[in-house]
């Protein structure tokens, strides 16, 4: 069990991403996997998580994965994000993004993330990602 | 010629959303056509708009004229987002968002929406909605 | 009005494609509009049209539209394809691919296709391309 | 190894699935498994197996799983399915669809599947399916 705002044994803070995704507040990770306690800031109308917060953490969580993975120097971006929102995310739960990675070729990268609150899947994402040289 | 800062006119700033969407900062409205310039808080480590800020803005705007055309009371869920990266939209940019509603079933709600700065494509978001009467 | 089993004035028998495209039957094509008849060899256990008969039109319509609009000699693999399924196309029934061409960068294009049966949307497809010069 | 045209040992021949499905000729099921070998009439101008040929058989493999999970007598029809295409699949390669069930709601349900030839992933699709009373 966690304590609230108490991340589960191993979970560090993570240090990364731009200014958008710092404002998801304090992300944690293990390994390749983040997590987030659900605060109000990252709540609907509905006081759930909104949709456009889980994209976000599922693609960060998809770029953390794939920039370990892929050749040092190389730079990806999201080319695709299929995102299935299969269950609500709740005010204080704890919100885990566990990522899959798919083939990787020369130019583009597959991968999925799942975002889990215990055994609720939340959302699942599909990616393609391609290797660019100039941004966007 | 847009003054930075200044909206084009007749568009007006929107006061709507949960607390994930305000935290776009200023969003504008015209019709059925959101608007934002893209600040520091939008990007990624790339310096460009990240792709979840992205993504919420078209969430949001499909939300917004979806609840204009359905019957007033329906709850609608986003149940899928398909999102193509076209371009990237840089910083001080004007971005729009422009939907086009597809059919509208009893229980399924489709629609598109577009992001552009000026006649560029930034992104493309096809959404799936469900009437529900309970969140998530 | 069309003579059931001819097409509308201007579509020609289409002469392309392998032989999974072929299957289909006789495609008609005018400009960039692919068109069809559903014929009992399209369709599911409900009589309607299969959904992967669907995908296969428009994955058919987007590659012919975006052979045409990419340099002569590039070879273009599908690399992803969002389908929304918005409505059934009946037996019978006349149905024309309508595609609306993206983005092209130089490894990347992005083309979504629509299929309809007069204003009824059937299908919404959104795909990304990419260049290659091995397949697969 | 396979003999050639030898399903490995376990799978039987399926018998269900419209005109459309069916067109895909022999097709194997153990379990919740479905397996055939690429045919020339799967293929496309390059001689692998067209993207639509794939759509069809994870669409297939979604909908058989699925109408064993949901409740019997329960009707579904796909509402989005999106596709990845990883890599090719060959003129005479054994290409096997696996389902995993999502979340599956009262009105809504979704699964994906995977294709692929021995480890090689071809295809990931990700489904959303809806109950309904009415086709289409």
């Amino acid at each position: 069990m966690n304590t609230p705002g108490q991340p589960p044994a191993g979970f560090e803070p993570v240090n990364r991403g731009g200014p958008y995704f710092r404002q998801l507040g304090p992300v944690y990770v293990q390994g390749d996997v983040l997590g987030l306690f659900i605060a109000e800031s990252h709540t609907n109308n509905y006081g759930i998580a909104h949709g456009g917060m889980l994209a976000t953490l599922a693609d960060g969580a998809l770029n953390m994965v794939l920039q370990r993975v892929r050749a040092s120097g190389e730079r990806l971006v999201t080319v695709h994000l299929s995102t299935d929102f299969l269950a609500a995310a709740r005010l204080g739960e704890w919100l885990q993004a566990h990522v899959q990675v798919g083939r990787q070729g020369r130019q583009l990268g597959f991968a999925e993330c799942r975002l889990q609150v215990g055994s609720r899947e939340v959302l699942r994402a599909n990616g393609v990602f391609a290797v660019t040289t100039t941004p966007g």
